[in-house]
């Protein structure tokens, strides 16, 4: 027997933020200490709400050690080292900055802002914080999909030869039903878009990450079918804005239900874009072909195991989209996990994303995807925005 | 024992071109006398090429009592009464102009013409024979698959509700090697233009004709990646264009490869296309969702006996799209062919066009799609064109 | 330009039984002279039914110079060179075997027979017929599906190195209903057995032609769910027995609804099957899939067109079944028909039975599979029945 | 804001076994507190292996408070309260047996036993346990999918009519390399049993539990395809008994790599199983399929978040599977988790395992499935390898 080895750094973690990105979040926070090759023994310290009660609730709920009301005084303690943002996307900017400021690290949900002068703030805290060795990152989760990182190899490895097309949609249909009400996600103010800003922010950094092509410019439009809903009831619960109740009161929409745009990669790819949540009957199908000179690859998240490839070298005769269980330990992320066949669900690829973090923080080393990532990516929705104002004139990004 | 029927009145057919189209109507008009209710008595009296050798051997093989190399002539004959288009896009005008002018109906391959002008001109010659009881049609194959007539019928009913969406993509690969020669299908002047029309005609029509509601305007763009190829060698057998040996010499690809686009149909639905003969892996991927208020479709040609429809009345908690496998008797064009589960193929839709065609010549009605919707797929096609030289602004049609 | 080539010889056919099959042997028929290399000029002499005046509308119909209401003088004629038997399993052995005696060459359907005793007469008939040059084949049409072709080809090219296991089901859905009559589908002394010998032995021949190994013996079990049902009323239509009125008065089913049984390979497979019409939902379920020491296939005839392939050679970490869409020219029997992508249906492998049939007649050979191999299939399905009996035990073939 | 709620008892846990089942029990005792609404708060008090380093290796991995090379002192502490059984299973009796006596509520990992024997003994004890408030409960995982619960739902909510047909198959490929060593599950000294009883109990209870009839009796087949392999070499790590280093001695594999057979219900179904581990390609493939008199199921573990229903009561024409992601709230265990669309993995139902447990032990009231449910899965198990000897005669239960 072995003598057991040097305990672990100790890593304080605040969640600001406790609706269903903060259950998931928590979720990897109680697993990442325990999956793989630990950098740190973390510390679910505080969790903060708007709301004192419902704030403990959480945390008793999601398993931290104080539940608070206010996010700012956890910027001052000793004991908190890292934060982590999950709050509406209206106050990112603020949170971030502030908490980059104050020297703690943080892992700040996408998008990454509200706005691109938003993003542009942050940004630049960002790289002033990383200076000063304090790391951020912008949790583009899907990028964790071990499928999609096998995708994100293939290509890298030459496998698909010169990347031609992409054809990327994620389709939901939570908002079908026009009594939804006009919760925060449909408010322009709060959310900054529609589709465009929650999921096809989704799309846009997986066909960038998997392809490394950056797009430079798009044409798009946007539509608003269901134009006035039920305003929100007074909410009792955590606000995850996917879920609400009505009032009596009507309210007009100002985000997008459905956009649709295509664009140019810096490496001649011809992309095109879908995010709709009015996709009756795809729950969340976020799905995504590229097409190259040499091979293809095929994806949807509603089997998130699968990665579907057509290796071009192959014989005709024998040839077709194979499809691959994304859960053998060779590929990005499973070897933690279970053996092949046994597959991961949604919240796994939120441990991964962690590791990354925490290994990033433990090696002194930025993070990937930074802050300037989920900047470019602000760019592209701004472009696609200014591009269905212009007649859906083609429109640099 | 009943006593015979009264003998059918006999329709004498040319067929003009005997390449990929030659073989598929060959096939067709060979079967459809003897599916269902027949409405004449079908000869298949000619058949005309370029080379009459050529023509003599594609009437034995597919059953034609002649093989001539000259379509005029058979104008004049009176024992034909029907002739069927299927030369290369560069010559429709002239052959159906031609034919309708001499009094025979017309059936004419797709695209309908190489450009606006040319079908606006067969549109007005199938107008004025119309008048005189002479009958024209355009061969939009696709919709005379049962899956999409079911599909269309869906949306007749109702079961979608307003429809919202529409995706459609028809991906192929068949020039994917550079090495692939420049055929007649890959010259702006043969078949005036590349995926976008060949392919993307036939989405621009299923879209419409599924949904009901015409495009009003589009934005879009097209890309050609293998911007040479060598030429085609001299050439011993049929021209599908499909196929052919390579030269030693290249020349300038002067079509697309891919062209993406999206628009708005008259209805208020926001449609995306894709066209591209440059999706590796996609052998004939002509695929269509729509998404409504209460329900949804989804269709790939390679699987073409499948209509996967969701219906969004059903309870939540047990509903999803379902498979149906459109061989019930009760399915557009199925009655006369099998059993449920037994499978049609790709040539069983071109008898259901015949079926139409020649039932509206029986009736003295005008057959469907007619050339007034090939002229308005063809505007479109033209107006995408004009969107891409104009930085994919969007455009009417 | 050449001169045209020598006229084909004639050859005359005769089809017995114009029901289900008789729609699709002469679909075929009709077909098979324009196909590929045609060996022959085939002419649809005449169709035997028992009904003068149905036989005749039936050949009207079809494609047939006559219709008549007895075979037996078909085969003293001297146009009629090949006699093609579709009626019910009790007439096969009469037909066949006077057929034979009479010179004939002989297509019939199957299963063979109705019992051992008469497979093994006709096949004694056979046997002596080929030593005089006539010629016989039973009709297992799955064989010629180019998915199935091409899954026999990987075995046999060592693809799937040593073949282990095989699991085979057919699964129809036709019966559920308690109130579909009592043709003569479901009755012994008609048919010889259900869904056993139906489309059991669909699966039987399927398998072992997949694999090259014969069934040793057998493990089984019959069930029948729905004891009794409505009489068929009289019958004024063609007697597919897959459809008919019901009368009011009830009778006993005397075949079973379902079997399932297992059994060894002469290469030492292990081989489960199951013949149901009792599926609900499946409407032509015919599900192969084999596993080897080096490669796996699995097949559905729902999906005709595919052949998914796992060949274990490849690296784990990008491995899995790929979905091979079997429409390629060098799949069996696509080479004549449409380009990659385009489906084939239901109909087309019965060209590919005569296309066999025939050229085995013109070779001077004898086509495949033979009387005897149906003969061997009708053994295993009698081994069946007998370990039904007895306790499923396992029986000898 | 409302008081906090009353402290939840505590309860201490102690897991015997660290390998593969270790890691998965382990997610889910760190994060059952912290779902839905937990019903104690647990402690992970002790991890018991063989080896004391590797064991307390495992115990800071899997995060427990100590880990201890010996498991019978821990029956002794009064801070333990749960004892979860997780070795090979030739000890699973012994430590059951122990814990129950010791008053320890047990989770005992399946097959139950190793023999019917055991079983009876475990079973026994359970029962005596029970009288004194002691639970027990056998590990039988899939039940807990919740595809598998809406399955058995529909079924008990009459959706599937009278239930005729199951056909179950667990197929994986982890041994088909000759060279993968005689761990201890291919031992049948350790194991029991091989294919069989490892992955063929998991089918048999699910099957049993989605259609509520037992099976009455069997008839079936083994196979080791792979006589010989390699030793063990030497274990410095875990012993999951699923990966290994080979030595270069051999011995014999004395359990099956495949087992068939079939059986009856005592409601009347025919069902038929198979278990293999060399179905190359398949890794996890858990498949089952119920047909009952007004509806079928499909169901295949591979996509785990998928149900495929038929529900024989809409019209033919619009019929088909549909594919229901059970992703639902209403779906049985998936309300605590994520959002519909948003999957889950192999670990979950391990967590709906423990709630069920500590819902029963909280409650006062027996968990299931019971030890006596695996007891009667073992005597099924029994029974094949009894029809196995015995020529595959049908043997009763």
């Amino acid at each position: 027997m072995s003598a057991p080895p040097e305990p672990l750094p100790e890593l304080g973690v605040a969640v600001i933020g406790h609706s269903f990105m903060g259950a998931v979040h928590s979720h990897a926070w109680r697993t990442v200490d325990h999956v793989g090759t630990p950098r740190f023994r973390t510390r679910r310290v505080a969790l903060a709400g708007r709301d004192a009660g419902r704030a403990a609730a959480a945390a008793r709920q999601f398993g931290w050690e104080e539940g608070v009301d206010d996010w700012r005084p956890l910027l001052e303690r000793d004991d908190i080292h890292v934060v982590d943002v999950l709050t509406p996307g209206d106050s990112h900017a603020e949170i971030a900055i502030a908490a980059l400021e104050a020297g703690k690290h943080v892992l700040c949900e996408k998008p990454l802002a509200k706005t691109v002068e938003e993003a542009e703030r942050m940004t630049a805290a960002a790289e002033a914080a990383a200076a000063r060795g304090v790391r951020s990152m912008v949790a583009f989760n899907y990028r964790q999909v071990p499928a999609i990182g096998l995708a994100r190899q293939l290509v890298a490895d030459g496998r698909l030869g010169e990347v031609r097309q992409v054809r990327a949609v994620y389709l939901q249909d939570w908002i079908v039903d026009p009594e939804f009400p006009l919760t925060w996600r449909l408010q322009k103010d709060r959310s900054g878009a529609g589709a465009l800003g929650d999921i096809g922010s989704h799309i846009i950094d997986a066909a960038q990450f998997i392809t490394g092509q950056r797009l430079l410019g798009v044409s798009g439009t946007v539509e608003t079918f269901v134009k006035q809903r039920p305003l929100e009831a007074a909410r009792t619960g955590a606000n995850t804005g996917l879920s609400a109740e009505a009032s009596t009161e009507v309210g007009d929409v100002t985000v997008d239900d459905a956009a649709v745009f295509f664009g140019r990669g810096d490496g001649g790819a011809l992309m095109t874009f879908e995010a709709s949540r009015m996709a009756l009957g795809r729950k969340n199908g976020m799905r995504i072909e590229v097409n190259g000179s040499q091979g293809s690859i095929a994806f949807d998240f509603e089997s998130m195991n699968e990665l579907h490839f057509f290796d071009g070298t192959l014989p005709d005769a024998e040839n077709g989209f194979r499809r691959i269980l994304a859960t053998d330990p060779a590929h990005p992320g499973v070897g933690n996990w279970w053996p092949p066949g046994h597959g991961l669900g949604y919240d796994h690829p939120f441990v991964h994303e962690l590791q990354e973090f925490l290994g990033a923080v433990a090696d002194g080393r930025d993070p990937s995807p930074s802050f300037a990532d989920g900047l470019q990516v602000q760019q592209v929705l701004d472009a696609v925005q200014r591009s269905a104002e212009n007649s859906s004139a083609y429109t640099e990004i």
